[in-house]
């Protein structure tokens, strides 16, 4: 590791056992400074905007990602914002998770704490820069950001803000830190940090979080394909099922938690098939099924095996009929990615078990899988939608960016 | 991977996924005729258990740890017991951790399930067979189970009374897998099963924890040392503060969250050291101490710089004087293991201070450290006391073998 990526990881360390001992007010007032902050450093953030996109169109980068890159104005305002409410939040740390007096008297308390330090890697979009510091603060954490290299300058622009405004709250100067160096070396020394950082998120492509979590032997929380599904029961009733499917496909095609199978009860293909190919279609979608479902409509291209295990991020379907609830049931555990499938139904036995038995880290019942998410789901913020099983599954938010410890409160207790 | 551990792997997974769905009353009876299946395998268990014991003999194994592998009536006794007291504990699957209705009125549930498939590697002692099998199966996960070498006959007898019992009571064949070959070999085989496996928690050694953490892309969860501290404060009590101190010390050395440090307010000092190395000589304890103990008391030798990091397991106890709580909160920061750490005071302002400030999993105030751990904190039974600050913290019983997922109740929401 290099003295200066050293330096930062002792100064974080210290930095996150400061933090753990303010009072969540503080935090929360330095969250508000920094939103405050923002309009006065904006011209500035402009003209490190105006050189990071200037360099990245020089170097050839394809437009989708220099559009990204933008801070346009309401991504501005979206940034400011999000800083504002997330210090509206309750505060994640001294929550008493559980908490209780022994038989002998020894009070027992699990009390949410800090974890420490948190390394938030990610790609092109700068808002994550505000974004991932707001929750890691909120939480009591200190923060190493590495953001993309095309955004570098825009970064540090914002990341100094946030540290002054940070410091002049009373914040330790390191609770926020950011790399100042651009290229792939940086990161690989950011992953053998294990001594300095708790967890690291990366934030981007799969290729991006594959090769941290594989190259790290810091923990990573992990956030991978949506490969969503939505079972249309024997009993769907035909508007709300099209509906769903749907906008559950349509409402944003490229996010992770978009539809991208349909599976239909055999029994319900009559009512069901039709109405649904005419909405998908109405909304250009490219279908493609099972070899039943192609036989009862034009519209359906044949699929391949290939199909069920695409996360195409795409206006593009793939549709199966089964034969009943267990069948869909195995076709989503199987194929599937576990992070956000549901079901159509009213029948309630149906329900349990499809909840039950759908390992998946949201199971959406009669509502859309765009709507599984830290929003919808009322936590404020995120930083990610956790596709792992241990810490975390599914949004990452404040209260995960937690870890608690255990007080016992004793009058001289001994063991005996 | 070899074909045996593959198929081990996929019986596995397969297994979690129905044990995910089977009500808590079903596998609280199989953990009950787990239990009552022990008497009538107990010749045999001898037998194997004999075996064991005489060809660690042969193999030259020092008599302590031969003294681990011997099922004795009341090792036999405990590990019946402790089958029957985690069949008792309740449900921790199928908690509501969290729930409210939406403004929308989209009803959001929070709910505890399995984790899937956990990975137990342990050394010696095989009551870990059925203590681990208990806590895993309790929790509604399957279990692959990997003991030492040495007990492997013996481990292999008591896994298939388990596997009939639970068979027969409905849970799926194997949800309790045993690796019957000894060596390294499958060892390592077993560290690359993270297609399957999801959490490893390995019980042993040091050496062995660092092995299998860095060879393994599964996560682990660790369990390291316990550099366990006690603070004297200024106002501590001598009476409380000796009896304290001894019985954390004392109890039983060789265990990790036995103290191993003690640190003492300057203030304090003429109160309390005098009785304090009365009490610790007269258990036949070593004092180690800094200079300015060591100058107060001869029965004080002085501590090198090794000191304040050992985890003795041992009766040697290093003693340091500190000008405040301040001090004391830094030393125990920086040279603690974040594992078991206490405060002797009456004070309600240095208590708040201490248990905010001291980053470890287990806070004791005015309490043994003897006194951190799952049984104490009336958790029923655990697999072993983590260090890690993920996912769980502390000792791990069923309810830390369980991760969550989100279900999501609309009536036909959509995203706007």
């Amino acid at each position: 590791m290099t003295p200066a990526l050293t330096k930062m990881g002792i100064a974080a360390v210290e930095a996150a056992r400061s933090m753990a001992t303010l009072p969540g007010q503080q935090r929360a007032d330095a969250l508000r400074a920094m939103a405050a902050a923002l309009p006065g450093i904006r011209s500035e953030l402009q003209q490190a905007n105006a050189a990071d996109i200037e360099a990245a169109r020089a170097k050839g980068l394809a437009d989708p990602l220099i559009a990204r890159l933008a801070i346009t104005d309401k991504i501005f305002a979206y940034m400011q914002n999000r800083l504002n409410q997330v210090a509206a939040l309750p505060d994640p740390v001294g929550r008493v998770l559980e908490g209780h007096i022994r038989p002998n008297n020894l009070k027992v308390e699990k009390i949410s704490v800090p974890i420490g330090v948190i390394g938030i890697i990610y790609e092109s979009r700068p808002n994550v820069t505000t974004d991932a510091a707001a929750v890691c603060i909120k939480s009591g954490n200190a923060v190493i950001l590495r953001g993309g290299s095309e955004s570098l300058r825009t970064n540090i622009v914002l990341a100094d803000a946030m540290i002054r405004a940070a410091t002049e709250h009373g914040l330790p100067e390191s609770a926020i830190q950011i790399l100042r160096t651009p290229g792939h070396e940086t990161v690989s020394e950011l992953l053998r940090m294990d001594r300095y950082i708790d967890v690291l998120i990366p934030r981007g492509g799969k290729g991006l979080i594959r090769r941290i979590s594989e190259a790290s032997r810091i923990p990573v929380i992990k956030h991978y394909d949506g490969i969503c599904h939505l079972y249309l029961a024997e009993d769907a009733p035909v508007k709300m099922a099209v509906e769903l499917a749907v906008n559950s496909k349509c409402q944003r095609v490229e996010v992770c938690n978009a539809l991208e199978k349909v599976l239909i009860h055999a029994q319900a293909v009559p009512r069901l098939l039709p109405a649904l190919v005419e909405g998908f279609t109405a909304q250009g979608v490219e279908l493609r099924g099972c070899p039943r479902c192609c036989e009862l409509s034009a519209s359906i291209i044949p699929a391949t095996e290939e199909d069920w295990t695409a996360e195409y991020l795409a206006p593009i379907l793939a549709i199966k009929i089964v034969d009943g609830d267990a069948e869909a049931i195995e076709h989503i555990n199987r194929y599937g990615s576990g992070h956000t499938d549901g079901i159509v139904t009213n029948a309630l036995e149906r329900v349990e078990r499809f909840v039950r038995s759908i390992d998946s880290s949201s199971v959406m019942v009669n509502a859309s899988t765009r709507l599984s998410g830290g929003g919808d789901y009322g936590m404020g913020a995120v930083v990610g939608i956790s596709t792992d099983k241990l810490h975390a599954r599914g949004p990452v938010g404040p209260n995960e960016l937690t870890s608690y410890k255990w007080v016992a409160y004793g009058q001289g207790h001994l063991r005996g």
